[in-house]
């Protein structure tokens, strides 16, 4: 059995639509995960004790998505010493995503979150791989390819492009 | 010795000249206060224990500020069920106040904090007195009388107004 | 029959299916309230009358929501001691609800509004049952119970979240 | 002894410095004017029985500016049938002016506000002149005369650019 | 036949659906007024004639409606001496209506334009009433008698309420 | 004498200092330019007829300065076929930058104007020089020469930043 | 066959139903253009190599259009000395548009893009066209033309006005 | 020599007082870094090969700054397939900040930038250090170490906070 480097939590299960697309790039590149609901504010003694033992279960990064006024991987990352992705979702509560974005990037000095794009858990997921890459020769090499398959895409859309 | 009835805490002391404001209406109103850093991102365990705490010891409402990724206020309200007073402060890292205004009030469904204005610390005590008095007839008398001064002020504005 | 504890109001009938959410809390918390259409704008005298007289009928809170340039909940506020709780509304006249919260929460000195999330009705309820808690163990202790059926309801949505 | 037919009236007296320059306009034209505080949150009374009372003292429009959350021109065209002209002032305690114009222009329907820009008070000014114009020869000729000067002095600001 | 008092233009016929509110106005007060487009860029001379013409042709106060970088309202402001009404568009090719509403309201020195909420133009409408209701008492004592009508309003949205 | 092929106008004067870094760029080009104040709301008709005459004239690209509700560039490009090149100020009575920024780019269709970033103008110069390029070799040379020249300079920053 | 002077492209294939309103443009001008995907971050290599070959391969002037963090228009005017044009795109991954604009708009000094409106590619076809007539007397007098067809469309809309 | 793990780069010299502060943490955790300005836009093929040769030169991380149109972090991430973190600059060009950021965080698809706050120069050097401490565990337990400091100065503030 494959072991869980990276943890995928999410403020409300409203928001897996979106989270679930960072699980297809871990798959992609092969790479063990979890997934689950830790909500920061209703469920924060859980949030707790799931970023204070993060690092102790094995895990080597946490993607943390929320909205509205996102507090989840802000808290995360003032708990565990991982580093935390995070993705602001543009939920049915957020102000069109700003709420989300500000509360995710916005982090005071000494306590990063990285930050992807709005809804961008997909980035989120491909950032993971990069940082699990930076010991990884092997995931080098996939995300080399992978570089060459999304050029190769760009090809393919100017040959439909013409049939339009 | 007056019983503590309101914590005023804040994400960091920089954040101390705008929240004294608070301190300034519950002195005038004779209200027993405590003020601390609690920093959510900085010393998390700190804020978790304060919060899950502060029921116990007494307090009846806690008045939280905090600037950026504003997730003090959010997060104790998470904890606790006294209510929390947000003040969104316009710190040196704050997007012009924004990111702290909305990473404040658009808390989720079931965890409200009653948020005032951009640096409005003073209204947040002001909050906590009406909290207060919604249980104590002389605090109800001073507030009353609080409108009439503001009236009269007003009115001396009238006077001044002339001789500009 | 139940004393009124809690006057929700609004701008406009209209909106009334967000302002209804408030109903709900307090429903569950056994509080008593009352409900109507109170328009700054189109009623200024009955809003005036109702602010004026709130106290002295016994309320103990007021929930006020609007939407656009929002003034209901600061002219309320301006005019009676009790505490007002603000619910910005993201109606059909409004800047995707920019207008509204800007319009509610950015109150000058000395007369606050608590001021909750875009369409935050649910929450403005509970807010007004935490006010009320402070005076009332009963209620604490139904709150305290509250936050643990969030807990749980957490925990289930992880169990939801296998069967995706 | 001139007839007052415009009223300005502001939420503060730290807004006259820019309230003022209203008064230079209707000067200019030789238009009778008033000039005080009336508060919509401090002195909401005064301000009730100000915009009921103004049609009958003979006033033909009302100025009024505010800052942060600006209820005061909206208030006073809710009660009175005058013509309204609201200046959103940037103030200390608002966010850039931004909340100021959204809570003056964003008014419901029936209840305009001739909303001009940020503290552009010498514009409410003008504004009014040009409504009392419309039944009233010599200001339309005023306002013809100035027109010509301002076409002259963008001529002259050319002559002094050569220069620069 | 009625003399026409009140000019209503838009930047395009798409904007026809909107600013038609203004004529409903317009039309319950007995106001005579004329209907049409004018594009301050697909039709600038026409514009400028229009604007140019408008007082000698007998009008008093011009309503004009654009949405996207609106020019319309405050180019003929900048021709014309009439009170101008401007009313911002949310139209298909506008930013939620941010660009129209800042280009309408954000006038410099010396050329005011009565701005309205964007998509106001039933407020518009009655603006011009009141602008018109400044020499002339018939049009007062209506307006008075629509605000009697707008409570009455209200108190019928109350009983509307209960039976929810 | 060198012939004039570009025409520099700006709202006002106190536009000029930011307008002049379009002068500084058309010298280095030695490219004929003229530079005055043309308003389109103080001086109307002189817009209209400088963008009616200034293709006859022999002008090849016009570039425009404005302020706050910035029409200048709009009305130009909408009066003259020659290509518009516009620039936001942020003047003192600008919302900072974001109403001029909107009311010069975002135009109707049919009537584009070239738009460059707040305070843009020299930016605006080089654009000019880059248009007059497309039929002059000769200044196709001197900017690939620019563009080497800017390569140059990051060398030399790097050279300086060791310094520090 | 018609020389190529127009390179139209854009960041993904989902931007080519927006894109193509540039062509429509072209065409009526009967100017030779070429169509196509060069994604900045999924094809830099290509875009790189497009952007450095165009002013070689005849190419006048380039039309890019993006959304979201948009750099295509930036990077290939960093490139290449030829005007480029470029169209914030309100993409699925935006932010209303707000980051595609700024992202174009706002460049830094020595490296213009010519920002038209968001979604604005008609426009960017029309700029084109506007460049090229700079040095095509034929292209001018067809511009001048089809400012009649708008006048005359304005015309056309009033008659279909009346009939409402 | 230290072997250099952490590039740093920027795109202009005037964004060093800022991105320094990423130096400061990447030496505190004694970590090889490089430090140079690389505009994307005044030096884009001396941009194209620092990205294209990273990985190979042995770096395992870069942080790139700028400012406005901020295209440097997202343009190095579409060559490389290290991870990259943005930092969004407030400079002299920057629309308060605001264009940066959304020029930096919000990619498409596929290719990731991990964000930081506006600013935040310092929170990049320690999301640096996270990622190459997922795979070195002397660096964890100095991150660990470096939570407890920030701990103890929350305590500090308290003390000091007394003494106000």
């Amino acid at each position: 059995m494959k072991e869980v480097e990276v943890g995928i939590i999410m403020g409300s299960s409203s928001d897996a639509p979106i989270m679930r697309q960072a699980i297809e790039v871990l798959k992609k590149f092969d790479i063990g995960y979890e997934f689950s609901v830790v909500s920061a504010h209703r469920s924060p003694q859980r949030m707790f004790e799931y970023a204070a033992a993060a690092e102790g279960r094995g895990l080597k990064i946490i993607i943390a998505g929320a909205g509205g006024a996102a507090h989840l991987p802000g808290m995360v990352a003032a708990i565990t010493t991982l580093p935390v992705v995070g993705v602001p979702i543009k939920s049915s509560n957020s102000l069109d995503g700003w709420d989300s974005l500000l509360s995710i990037v916005q982090m005071p000095g000494d306590i990063p979150v990285a930050t992807v794009s709005v809804n961008g858990a997909r980035n989120a997921g491909l950032l993971a791989v990069q940082i699990l890459a930076t010991s990884n020769s092997t995931l080098r090499e996939k995300l080399a390819a992978m570089k060459k398959e999304n050029h190769e895409k760009v090809l393919q859309q100017n040959e439909t492009l013409e049939q339009f």
